[in-house]
Order: C-alpha cells, then structure tokens, then sequence
C-alpha cells in the first residue's frame, strides 16, 4: 500500500477541498461569479505580500513573472545588478541577457547568501543601476538571502529592488512595504498550496513609474494590462480559472491563520528540521538556510540521484535532488505550504531509514528526537 | 434548482473524468511519471493538429502562443501581413507591433472572411513578407478563414502561413501538413475540453530555420527551448501539472474519436444550430460561418448584454455576447468541444424561450424542428 509523500520545493501539497473544488463544473471568466474571485484573490494576496500596494496575476510558471519584471520595468540600454547565487539567480541574469540588458553580475558561491555590503559596493561605483535583482530564498541551494538589508541599500537611492519570492512567499518573511522592497514576484505552486500555472507580481509607486518610462517588447506580460484589469476583476486573456478557485481556498486558510503565524510554523518546522540533520550528522548545505527548504550535503559515498530515485520508488517519497552542477551531491528537503510538523517527521524518519538502507552509519531515532525538541520547546 | 450550461467559445466544458482526475494529489513535474505524461501528450496532439511536426506546449494562455509565434519567427525590422476580421485578427497585430515589426494589415469586414486573392495580391507587392498571420476561426464573429486557400498562396514562396487555431482546433478542419501551413498555435480550454492554462505551437521544418534567424527578445516563451525540452518529456519552467492531466484524458477521448470523426460531429452540431437560427427567423452575423460557434446578429430592439445577463441570470445558460463594437449586438453560441447533440438542443431550446420571454415573435420549437432534421438526416 504505498501512499505518496511530496516533499519538493514546488509543486507542494494542495489542500483536499482545493483539489476537489478544481473538480466542479468550469464556468465563464467574465462571469460575474468570476469577476468576484479574481477581486477577492488580488485582495488576499495583498496579505500575503504583506503590502498595500496592488498585487497582479499571470497565467504563467513564475518566470513569467521574473520576465515580467524584466520586460516592464526596464529600458534598451539599461543597467542592472544580478545577484547569482544558484540556478535561479542565474535565471534573472539570462533574461536580462535576453533584452539586452547590461547586467552586472554579483556572484556568490552556491549555498552562500549575499553580503549587502557587495551590493552597496556596486551601487556607488554604478549608481545608474536601474534595479537589483535578487532571491529571497535561492530554491536551488536552500539560501535564504537578507532582503531586509538589501532593501536598506536601495530604498533611499533612485535604484529598484526586485526580489524573486517565488518559492518563499509565505515561508520566509518578505515585509514588501516595511522594508521598501520595490516589486516581488511568486507563484501559485510553492507556499501558496496551490497547482502551477499562476504567476504573480506587486510593484510600488516608484516601480510603477518605471513601467511607465519602459519601452522593452511586451505583450502577455504586460503588468499595466494585467493591473488594471485585475482591479475591475478582469483579465485581459483567458486566465487558468480552476487554479483561481483552488487559490481562493488556500487563500483563504493562510488568512486564517495569518501570514506572520504562517511564516512562524514554516520557521518552526525548518528549524526541526535543520537539527534533524545536524542530529543525523550531516552537514547543511546553505550557510543562511531558508525556512522554505532544506539542502543537505551529501557524503561523497552517496549517490544522490540513486538516493532521491529510491526513496520516491521503494518509499514512495519524493524530496528533490540537486540542479545542474549540485546533481547528485545535495538532497533538498522542503516544508512548504500545506504542511506541518507531522509532515516534517515523516520527512526525516523516512530521510533517517533512507540512509540506513544504503548502509550510512546512522543512528536510527536521532533526527527524530531533535525535531520533536523543536517542536516541544515552540509549543510548551 | 438551477442548471448551468456553458456555451461560451472557451472555457468549454470539461469531462467529469477530466475533472476528477485533477483532484488526485499533485506530483512533482520532474518525475518518470510526469515525464511519460509529458511524451504522451505532446504525441497526441501531434493527432489533433493533423501533422507529423512536433508539437509544443507553453504553460500560458493561447495568447502566449501568438506572442511566441511573432517573437521566435521574425527578426527586428521584418514585415508580416496580418488579416484582421475581429478581435482575434488584431491581436496578431497588436502583438506585432509590440515587437516593432513592420504590420501589412488585410481589413475584413467583421463577419466575413478574407479572401485569399486579397493576400495573393499584397504578397506580390510585397515578397519580402517574413509571414502572414490568419485566423482559423475568429471567435468574436463566428467567421471561418479559407486556411487551405491560403496556405496555397504561401506554401510556394518563401513567406511562411501561421495560423492562430486557438479556438477552432478540433472543431473546424486544418490539415497542417496536407495543407502545406508553417505554424498553428492553439490552446486548451476550447476544443481540447481542458481548463484554460496550457498553449500550444506546432511548427514545420521551415519554420524552425525561422526561429534559427529569429533575433527579437525572449525567454518565458523561447520556442527552442520548449521544444527541446518536450522531446525529453521535460519542460524549461514548472508546468501546469493539473491541467496536463486533464489534458491526456480530454485527448484519449478525442483519439478514440478519431480527430476526422471530431469536426465531423462539430459541423453537424455548427449545421443544426445555423438552421435551428434561420428557422427562428434571425440572420446569421457570419457570412462564412465555423464549427466552432454560431454568432447570431440580435434585431435592434433587443439589448444583447440585457439578453445574455438574463439567460445567465434566470435560466443558468452562458452564451458569449459581442466585444467590443459588436457589444450587445450579437449572441455567441459554442458548440465546441465535450458537446453533442443533446447538448445543441439545449442551446437552441433556452434561446427560443428567452426570445418569447423578452417580447420577441417567435414561433417556439421552430429552431429545434430544424436543428433535428439535420441530426436525423445525417444519422439515418
């Protein structure tokens, strides 16, 4: 009887009454019913985003949005700071490469997270950056950065701070307005609980000045029209309507318990399972780690990609492994969205057996005990 | 206790089965089962679009296609001709123009059809043309493209014929490669009776030397790279996973079907409710009318935003009313995609009472009469 765990950093679990709500009778997008759930899902992602600026959506993956923020933002011409710390770092470059754009990159070694201080180096020997871009959690090493103190190198110059939250969004704090971050883009399929396929973005004041100035191809990632349209609760193209009803209901349920609790028990259960690992003896991957995920170093006698294939077909257990030049050599572990500690345990319990079954000395229990340390501790 | 009916031309509705099975629990998008999902359903719409080529898909709406058949096919400074007969028709111009590309437009009269003379004739004036952007089926009319004749002016010259099939694919006929067209672009809320969210693009050999030269900016909407990664069962960015799902058993269906036997079965439902319209005593708006859907011009006295409202409102029946210029002018009524004959009578049954309710002279059960002579004939 095996029954299917999904422990990867998007797709995440979604809630069962999502799901089956996805399963009624599809109705017109410019219905009145429909125009109703759009308004209601921009004014909760505005919780979410922990804004009072005006959130847009896309029927897209999440890069859809990060092209979004590139393509609207930007002018011929300009120059940007990239901050490259992983695959997804990487990716903001190679969509400013894409437009032309002059990107200065700042590169961090995998698993590192950036020091502002870098930042604020590049911004006064170019203080004609139009934006930073960078990653609130760099899923592919588990690296949270400090977008706080980004913000803090930005918010007083006329440069723009545009932050890539797509898989930390509602895991690892993002205080948009309290910090003065400019634009954040997520996704639906990560801390949001529900199924790929929207992708979503808030600007401010200013970055909406700057959409104003760009003058870079756009057509379906135009935030203007997506903006506006979202305010009448409207779309300017047919949007994924069933993944708008699952959203409302994850929506819902993060509102309920409201984003700072969220973030807290996304905390809570990264932070069981980091002493898990440390426990098990195992080194993390990340210096920074993100409550989103969790990356663990493998011993050079491991082979992660047999490890990962094994516990998803022998255990029914899906983590994920590592991307490009981190194949093989990191597991990632996370706890995202629909989760909590039971599923944390379970994570580490089958990670623990996991381990023994391919003959690593581990002493069954240990990850276990240090988790529920966390979790007793947080709760009493 | 209400009912509700869908005839919009897109979102159409879904197979319960379809439906379910997006409720099982989501799985990673990277995994052997996801990539045999992958590899199947690419295979199987390689049926629906009647071609050899490979087929790719974009997590996006049918407008992402367009905008990726202008930004992976054309160089800066190129010219295209773009037949423009409705909204649809603009689209690809409003899309070019986006990119700067230099636009021939062909204006049609909203309701007809181009023809193909018209195209001949600017394409010796002008043949240095990269492409011609047509329309299958321009669903804010109702008005069916002669493809056929077209791709008979371009198949022999260098130009190549892209066609937006967004909401006629396995409705109305295109015989991509019998027909000699280069690139048809569609999507999967119309006559693949999934939830709108996924897009499509198949290209032809000549094509793809196009998308070698092409020069414009892209990422999120790289063909190449959709492409290639499909071969493998693989995507760029996360799919929508759920929707992939409904997809394959939306295509099993169509399959077992047959896609010949699938537009038969909607030109004898687009038949019937032409009759079924003309029997009622009203004029067709389109004068080269689709499979897809049957645009009706509604008599001056009658308020078509106030009819379509009512329907809605009271009888739990969703036609589409006109966009933009034809706003409260016409009616739209799809009979596309999880539809039969059953479903036509319902249709044309709920617009012969809502007529009669408003006031409006009609001979009820006339239209039905007429729908079912077409149905007995052509089953007998």
């Amino acid at each position: 009887m095996k029954k299917h765990f999904l422990f990867t950093p998007g797709p995440t679990p979604i809630p069962p009454e999502a799901l089956l709500a996805m399963a009624q009778p599809i109705d017109y997008h410019r219905s009145e019913d429909a125009v109703a759930l759009i308004k209601d899902v921009l004014e909760k992602l505005k919780h979410v985003f922990q804004t009072e600026n005006d959130v847009l959506f896309l029927t897209s993956s999440g890069t859809g949005a990060m092209e979004g923020a590139v393509a609207n933002l930007l002018c011929n011409g300009d120059k940007v700071i990239v901050i490259r710390s992983g695959k997804f770092g990487e990716r903001w470059a190679e969509i400013c490469d894409a437009y032309g754009i002059d990107v200065i990159p700042i590169d961090v070694r995998p698993g590192d997270s950036v020091a502002s201080e870098a930042v604020e180096a590049e911004l006064s020997d170019n203080p004609d950056v139009q934006a930073v871009y960078a990653t609130l959690c760099e899923t592919s090493t588990g690296a949270l950065h400090d977008i706080e103190a980004l913000a803090g190198r930005t918010k007083h110059t006329p440069t723009l701070l545009v932050v890539d939250a797509v898989s930390a969004l509602g895991a690892d704090d993002l205080q948009m307005d309290n910090w003065g971050v400019d634009v954040v883009v997520s996704c639906s399929q990560k801390g949001l609980m529900t199924p790929p396929g929207l992708a979503f973005a808030a600007l401010n004041g200013r970055a909406w000045e700057a959409v104003e100035q760009s003058d870079l191809p756009k057509y379906y990632l135009d935030f203007r029209k997506a903006h506006e349209s979202g305010l009448k609760g409207s779309v300017p193209y047919t949007p994924a309507v069933t993944l708008l009803i699952a959203l409302q209901i994850a929506l819902n349920r993060i509102c309920d318990e409201g984003i700072r609790n969220t973030i807290t028990r996304h905390n809570r259960m990264a932070l069981a399972t980091r002493n898990a690992v440390k426990a098990i003896g195992l080194p993390l991957f990340a210096t920074s780690p993100a409550n989103t995920l969790t990356s663990i170093r493998l011993p050079e006698e491991i082979d992660g990609k047999a490890f990962v294939k094994m516990m998803r077909d022998r255990h029914g257990i899906t983590y994920a492994g590592g991307q490009a030049e981190l194949s093989g050599k990191i597991v990632r572990i996370a706890h995202l969205g629909w989760m909590n500690e039971n599923d944390v345990i379970v994570a580490i319990s089958a990670f623990e057996r996991g381990l023994a079954e391919i003959g690593y000395d581990v002493s069954l229990g240990a990850g276990i005990a240090a988790a529920q340390e966390v979790f007793t501790k947080q709760t009493s």
